[in-house]
């Protein structure tokens, strides 16, 4: 459905048509310029070569100190999605399932059902605020389960996992000797502390799943990086050989880069979205939604009884607003999703529009 | 063995030792300026966005141009490498096998393994010219027999297929319905023309791989591409949107910009690779040598009867020069592959190491 509302916004677009896009999680931000000349220079001082599959000793030792493990814990990925990917194919291709709960990030149903996995879901929702029940992920567990999938924070909800839930799932995943794979990736962004999978794991048992993508507004650029045992890396790294070979050198100085420039990068991209979802949340409010508050970028994940989000999608886009309806995250057909990744003109006028199409 | 001899020469490297490398398939020469400096004009331009996982429409329609098919048939993946896996892995992995000829890039082997294909080897021999043998390919399909790699011109040997040779093999693989996987990284800068697998197939029912890095000097870049049936290429853009999204828009620019400057490149290349040919050709036959004159960059793959080429590449190692046994390539252990992929004043200070030790 993601893909149909896309086409049809690109369809529109070019029948001349202005789409306000609030359906990808694709930030208006640019790409800061002192990242940008970092890669530039790192091509023009000829690291255009071929490359070590775990990715550059510097940017991993940088990795490795930010989050106090050692650089053979890291390696170097093409996304986040690439971690996610790689990590499912070599845990789970042989058989075995997968807990994922929802509302969730579509890609990791479709990666597990591509390389066949089995799948349960585990529902949560806006009523008890978004929080996963250990008691109901322990009763979904059995002698088939190798991973549980925590996106922290969540997208669509934009919800950080309360240190208890968080204690108490990580609990049952060692009792069980499951494990966890973390995507963090909007967790540096986050408005709140988000507990990282990494305070509970000296060993590096679960997987950290993290990217440069939306800390450092380098979507396009296509860099991530896993945190866990080595012995993972070590499987991650020959699988990298024989598919991507290495993220170029030049992006991976440009990451390096980023996590020089992290503490002003960051505390602006946070204090923008916090606006935009302060912004949100006022008119959401006004007309009558049922949500949870975001407590990181860059999505709200509203809800209206009784309403058909596909069709209510749809029809939006003809008053010129793209947003994402709430089954292309589970079975969440009265809800949908709001990125507030374009600027607050554009997110006013959509808001309007949106509360409008709702009366 | 490649990473064996690789992590020796490392280690010696760090303890202050000059090694002229041969041993791997990355050019000395630099990326020409005029491609640096598209990527960097895309990157100011804000193409650092999440894009199509089928790659740049501009970039497939002048692929399609060149090499006269539609651009659907086309999709851009992140260096020729993930090309061969996203063909092996959406047409293998259920089963069946695959027929590869020797000697071959290791590559092919350790995918068809990963995934869990079945590989039968088709062996060619110096003394042959290393011609592959159609009645000896056909005795090798079976019912299983779903794919056949050909790597044309040959990593190691240089050696550019006849054309009497490949008719006969895809009138072999049409009459058996089965799938030829032809990877061509070689042939733009080939000494003679290559006979291009699409020149076969209007359908587009076999499968063209390339790539950017050897014709363009951008093998860190990551960006090749394949050449399919619509079928397959909508599946491997599938498959690209749970792994590597997209090849980042800057990088496919700045391909681009190389297309355009294809033909003075290429021919650059060509003459400086013809003449370091010439050279090694020179002084390995006068070290009595067996070897087929290299028809295309960047490898000599000669022979010396009775040669352990394992302990002879390690030794060799020692004198400061590193090359690749040819039991990386296959049962070739009286074999060894020099990459001419250094200046010549170090090719020619190579060449006396090693027919020095050879004597």
């Amino acid at each position: 459905m993601l893909y149909e509302i896309n086409e049809k916004a690109l369809k529109l677009e070019s029948q001349g048509k202005k789409i306000i896009r609030l359906n990808l999680g694709d930030p208006d931000l640019e790409t800061p310029p002192e990242i940008i000349e970092a890669a530039y220079d790192a091509m023009k001082a000829g690291k255009t070569k071929y490359s070590s599959a775990y990715g550059e000793i510097s940017l991993r030792d940088k990795l490795a100190q930010i989050h106090g493990v050692k650089p053979e814990n890291v390696v170097i990925t093409p996304g986040s999605k690439w971690g996610v990917f790689a990590s499912m194919y070599l845990m789970l291709r042989g058989g075995g399932s997968v807990i994922i709960p929802t509302p969730y990030w579509t890609a990791y149903e479709l990666i597990a059902k591509n390389i066949g996995a089995k799948v349960k879901l585990l529902r949560t929702e806006l009523e008890d605020e978004w929080k996963v029940d250990p008691a109901k992920l322990e009763a979904l567990i059995d002698k088939d389960t190798k991973m549980i999938i925590l996106n922290n924070p969540n997208n669509p909800t934009s919800k950080v996992m309360d240190a208890k839930t968080l204690d108490g799932i990580v609990e049952i995943a060692n009792r069980k000797k499951i494990t966890i794979l973390s995507d963090e990736v909007y967790s540096t962004i986050a408005f709140k502390k988000t507990k990282s999978i990494l305070e509970y794991d000296e060993g590096c048992k679960h997987i950290l799943c993290n990217s440069f993508s939306k800390t450092f507004t380098m979507t396009g650029w296509r860099v991530g990086y896993l945190i866990a045992s080595r012995e993972l890396i070590d499987n991650v790294t020959k699988l990298n050989q024989i598919t991507i070979n290495n993220v170029p050198v030049f992006i991976q100085e440009a990451a390096l880069k980023g996590l020089e420039l992290h503490k002003k990068l960051a505390s602006d991209i946070r204090e923008e979205y916090e606006e935009r979802a302060t912004m949100a949340c006022k008119a959401l409010s006004k007309a009558g939604l049922s949500f949870t508050k975001p407590e990181a970028p860059f999505y709200v994940f509203p809800k209206r009884n009784g309403l058909d989000s596909e069709k209510f999608t749809m029809d939006l886009l003809d008053e010129g607003v793209a947003i994402a309806p709430g089954t292309a995250f589970g079975d969440y057909r009265e809800h949908f999703r709001i990125s507030l990744t374009v600027p607050r003109t554009d997110i006013k006028v959509a808001l309007d529009k949106i509360c409008e199409a709702l009366e």
